[in-house]
């Protein structure tokens, strides 16, 4: 996020993510200076994000990356970092809480490394056993459900307080809210290309919450940054040159990451 | 509620409505007296609450009725009464709010009568405008919008902090979320006989809530039975006699009743 229109009821309590006429994007959006008619009637202007090698930006979307932090992990906490920071703080994780993080992705993996930052008993749940040693031993996960298995969902009960949902596959939510103690929440933070039908049913039976979240606010990224500074995390990634994008673009297709690719834009 | 098994972790922090056993129902359900096995032993017995015209209970499931209330009209303050009360508490109404109540019957006309008790403005959304008199005249709602038409839908905008949703009856929940505005809440009271289907793109596109809640507490509903003695709240009843039953279930079927019938004991 580079702009937004910084009128509106979000934007003046800053929160410039849900502006009410749409934020202008860091890539694909298109610059819009509503204070400056005559550049207005320019026609704006596109912009590209993280594929330009420098890009100008009004001084309140500007972020200041912490030094000690490895600018290659830093990348991905603009996005998936504080996609997955933003609520936790905004639904009130606490440190005595049940945390679950469903799918294990880019946004998944960070949804992890806050959790146990924060002091949350962290549990990823996943379709299958193919992630749970690098959930565990990698990102130090406290526990792992393999959903696709009765006995393990059966154990588990009505246990969570809170689970981050960053899962954007087809899945049956209601399986998921199913986990959650009264008073649990889950947040979706992760979009189908399909609607995901779910049901009033689950909510009411525990009083539980269905919510969602969509990136952060400038100054929750900013305070996002810090903690990662003072905590020393960064994202799992892997750089690559521009001429291997079209591979990586396949890969990523496939969720052969660990976690995210990052571009070293020195090679374009 | 009459009995729960008061050992849970539910239970245990006052929260019997969610007996992790199941709390025992005032009618259709079944005594069960888990400190006593020799109760058990014998089966348990029925509940058959108000059909009923004495009861055994424990002491910790009764509740004092405030002398000033008319009794015709406490009856569904047991039921519809602390159904609308604890989600507006435990979901945080805020006299501040712009807060609707969707579906005007049985539940909705209690929401509106909290809602306006609570200090907020108060909202009726129906279908049609066949309810619109009766809310604003009857009930003091501040606003009404029929949601079958475009133009007040768009007039409403994206402008609700808190709807309390009481619509058993199928409908387009979709419509309703995009009422709210950015971390807007609608909590679910009603239940259809078939799921409702929604979708996580309004919640995550500002940050909305969905959420649903179950009758109240023992505690809670001595505390809005209080509110309601000092406020001067009852529910809209027609007292019927017992030989009036079946015509008056025709005429709940078909929504004709402002807005609970209550039978009279005495009667039978």
């Amino acid at each position: 996020m580079v702009d937004s229109c910084r009128s509106c009821s979000n934007c003046r309590v800053g929160n410039e993510q849900y502006c009410m006429t749409g934020f202008v994007g860091t890539y694909a959006g298109t610059h819009k200076y509503k204070h400056c008619q005559e550049y207005n009637e320019q026609g704006g202007n596109d912009t590209y994000g993280g594929y330009s090698q420098s890009i100008v930006v009004d001084k309140n979307y500007v972020l200041h990356v912490p030094e000690n932090l490895d600018i290659r992990g830093v990348a991905p906490l603009l996005c998936a970092g504080v996609t997955t920071y933003s609520p936790l703080i905004n639904f009130n994780l606490r440190p005595y809480h049940k945390f679950a993080v469903a799918g294990l992705g880019g946004l998944g993996h960070m949804g992890v490394k806050f959790g146990v930052a924060f002091g949350a008993h962290t549990t990823v749940i996943s379709r299958g056993t193919s992630k749970k040693e690098s959930a565990l031993s990698d990102l130090k996960a406290d526990a792992f459900i393999d959903i696709t298995n009765p006995d393990e969902v059966k154990a588990a009960g009505k246990s969570f307080d809170f689970i981050l949902n960053t899962i954007s596959a087809d899945h049956d939510i209601n399986a998921y809210l199913r986990l959650l103690k009264t008073d649990g929440k889950m947040i979706m933070v992760g979009l189908s290309e399909k609607p995901i039908p779910t049901y009033p049913h689950p909510l009411v039976e525990n009083r539980r919450t269905l919510g969602g979240s969509n990136i952060g606010s400038i100054r929750e990224t900013q305070e996002m940054l810090d903690f990662c500074g003072r905590k020393n995390i960064v994202s799992d990634v892997e750089v690559i040159a521009a001429d291997q994008i079209n591979e990586a673009y396949a890969r990523t297709l496939k969720s052969d990451v660990k976690y995210r690719f990052v571009i070293d834009t020195a090679t374009f």
